[in-house]
């Protein structure tokens, strides 16, 4: 897919969106902000990407529900304009890298009351009294996540927040839907390629959320968040009209579907596999649909978020043509 | 935990519940049928299964619409009645082979009317015309499943049923629930045990529902359905009371939850594996709930029958205990 | 449709199932328990039920949690077996009077640890602290429900519970499903008429869970519970094959969905409601499913039992042919 | 709720929103729209609203999926600025009548490919054909809504989306939350009152989509859909912060829940229906919740839009304080 790019085959230009430049980071995804950047098909951009608390929690002994303040969390740099792009087009990130900033790299974890999978939140509504608040502070390097005196996890970054515009919404950076946003899947890192349906002049690309490694479901609502160097190279595709964001890496590609209740997202991934299947790689519709229920694998990306978020995957493997 | 079995010193007596000795097979979990087979805690099966169609479709020009009789589907060996066996202890059922039966070993996969997660259901009630019926008969062998010219996927058995008995109730052999049932986790294979919460003296063991392959979420509604010969050794574990069913493999711990929405059983698997962590790993619930939150891994087991099933697991890495 | 029930003009013989009589309550409706009664179609029935909480919780200083015991609850009267009935037939009961008993005529209303509506569940399973533990005796006539010096409610009573035995499964008297169960619609009161789609010879009746009155959704998962004399008569229709339970009263009929999550339960009703109106009441199916998204009416019925019910209505003004 | 108004003892200065001072309809809701009229609190104005396809139905055999352009569909009137209107307040806006406009008043009933209840959707996504499309063009007057030969219903007009302005976001008119937006509530009709949680300056009223009556659930996806002249009293509540929009008429008091799966829209309706009786009307929080148990009413609004809605209700009968 990649190797379509208008910008495939150019050398890129390499551009650094600073905090300094970004100035501004937003917290609503959509055609009204001012642009902070202007890039041609098959750059490459360094973007200096706050952690999803803005910085606000800094200790252990922080209480998030002091410090944060909705809807103003899940800062998102961007937008970014992408030249040619049009509505029925396709943006292709590439992540090439994701680093820690600063001295003393770290990720924060929180328990934020009336959020996560395992407690009522504003939309699950309770009567029960909240969860306890608790902030983890966690040292990080390009390896591991330092999690606990028991725990070392290996590092494995991706980005929680990737988008494009909608036509004529603007949503805020905590709900994932058909234009990207914060779908918090952790296939999103170095080495993956998204794609995003274009949908606004430009395309106005987001990105933000930076998780040094993530659980499937990110179920206490929170990643380890950090503040991120992520460089990404941006492609365009021209005249491919998708309804959802995919995904690919060298082993598999993804479909990705947002919505609630959850199997809805799972339907709306595994449908749109089987488009990708049929179109791009010459299967049968209903042969796809039979051969996925015996090899389809399922990523559950977040079910904390507005909408929830889950990958449809099939190996290459399988995406082989037959032997003539 | 398998150290833990009443049996697990013992030599095991070995029994064939051959499909003569079952003679009649079961549509119903329940206490109200009558016992096939009494072994004791530690003693191994090789249980004769059926396929899920009961064998009555045969060809790719079959009709399940006409084959298949509601709700006399899924057919199911047992009931065992293990030694000792009480409420509040726990039946652990580890499976040591899969082979398929018969001279021409094959798997059917279909397409039913009104049955899989990408049309219409009984319970998602719509007005809309059914998908076409399908049927695809399949070579196996004890390597591979030749789906197709195209792609041949790899020989991956797990058994899609496994229950003990309710304490009054008799559930249908499609749906899942807290006695097990109707899972489709596609771990539940070769090298696994199962835990399972009994409720009704001598446990009431019944196991069907063999399947060559799965992908996740079992998508278009029907595995890789085949006749096997499935060994298990079954063995007791007093005093440990369960809510949910649990699995374990020699890479990681799974706790399973059954629900719709499908958010319902994806939050039973994880707060029931926090529990797990706390209880028998000696972590801090809040630790717990966090940690899972940075590489709990999930598996949708079934998005299409009755309830859904998703299963939480963590690696065994991360249980071992802190450095001293 | 109740003019063409088998024993619609015959003279009625009078029963009582008294608590005496039925000695055993049941907890899970099925074809395994011992018959208590033979009718013939068209007989009435005076029922003693039980509240829901077996006569458990007296005061208002009770502790359901400690008197309480699952899957021991929701007793149920039955099965009582109607002279030809058959899988494909249907069985009206036609509930004429609902009167509490004793001499201190009172319900109770509770507050059950992990139980109602806004609170975590074992399906929606959270790790909060549950809320606290209530109850509410609570003095009722024939006229009133005195729930508080300020809130004299009207007695509207109703049955909770209504079913036929599934064909092979016993299914808890807490749930509701396609055979009937647990389905707490406020309007199954005096003068109305539930239609249940027989599965099994003598279609196996079972009744219980009198509530003096009830909100829509019953949201702290408890009505105000009695023990009743409930008087029913009970006919037959032959060759009449539902898939879900109907009830008819004097302005509207009414298609019972019973599922999770809340809207398969909506879709279930609405649908088998356009189904009804175009084959007994000759509408076009695509002018009835147009139709009623005018002038449908949904009740909630509950959404705190393991499954949700809804009943999608239409009055019967809009039910007249057109004239000619 | 009403006298606390800031203007409810104002002479109303009146004002006409035509179509023509409206110009450009709004097909998203936020805070980046010019405003078209600004008012004083007790202001009352004349709104010409449009049908919810822009009128581009006009006759039986027209195609909604080559006359419909997504997402330029309801269209808005406003924003509509109110002096003093501050986030934290509540705009509180009287519907004292709705008129059809023109010299042949109709409205419009259609079934729209992969819209409504009983079919796949966008979200609920399945592999099966859609339905047909079908239009139905309704004469209508301020009696009656002459459906067919068979069935006239009465006109009960409603408006179907009223909005504010969220504080960043900006969201497309078919969508409800907690801003209000696309709830398709009958009961917002001639005679209620709705309140609505103002989170930006002016409040920015948006109002459109009227209704010449609708079913609950709006099941088929589209109610009788009209133009209107629809007047409006607008009054502003200062210092009242809500989290979601409420109702008031003679009756009844109803908070609003918008949310997927319904269940959660009916949850965070009566927890909202708990704190109001709570702070309004000096219940016991426990009190509240066990009363609404017993005589609670909910309204299913839609089940067919982006989100569900559903309205908790209580009689004001039961709100009144206890005889000393």
């Amino acid at each position: 897919m990649w190797q379509r790019g208008v910008g495939a085959h150019r050398e890129p230009i390499e551009h650094l969106l600073s905090e300094h430049l970004q100035s501004t980071y937003h917290y609503t995804i959509g055609p009204y902000s001012e642009p902070v950047l202007h890039i041609k098909p098959g750059d490459r951009v360094f973007v200096e990407t706050r952690d999803a608390f803005d910085g606000a929690i800094k200790n252990e002994t922080d209480k998030p529900s002091e410090l944060l303040r909705m809807p103003f969390l899940n800062p998102q740099n961007g937008p970014i304009m992408v030249e040619g792009a049009e509505k029925g087009d396709v943006l292709a990130v590439y992540i090439e890298k994701m680093s820690p900033r600063g001295d003393d790299p770290h990720g924060i974890c929180a328990m934020i009351p009336n959020f996560g999978a395992l407690t009522g939140t504003d939309y699950t509504a309770i009567l029960n009294e909240p969860l306890p608040e608790k902030v983890r502070r966690i040292k990080i390097d390009e390896q591991n996540v330092y999690w606990s005196k028991r725990n070392t996890l290996p590092y494995r970054p991706h980005i929680g927040t990737l988008s494009v515009s909608p036509e004529i919404d603007s949503i805020n950076s905590l709900t994932p839907d058909n234009h990207g946003g914060n779908m918090d899947v952790p296939d999103m890192g170095p080495g993956s390629i998204t794609y995003l349906p274009i949908r606004s002049p430009g395309a106005r690309l987001f990105i933000g959320d930076a998780h040094a490694c993530q659980g499937d479901g990110e179920v206490c609502g929170t990643a380890v968040e950090f503040a991120s160097t992520t460089t990404i190279k941006v492609d365009l595709i021209k005249g491919w009209a998708l309804d959802w964001p995919r995904l690919e890496n060298r082993h598999a590609i993804m479909s990705i579907g947002c919505a609630r209740p959850l199997e809805d997202a799972a339907r709306i991934a595994y449908r749109d596999l089987v488009f990708w299947m049929v179109n791009e790689y010459g299967f049968d519709k209903w042969d796809a649909y039979m051969l996925l229920s015996q090899c389809g694998k399922m990523r559950l990306g977040n079910f904390v978020d507005p909408k929830y978020t889950m990958g449809a995957m099939i190996s290459k493997d399988y995406l082989r043509p037959a032997p003539v």
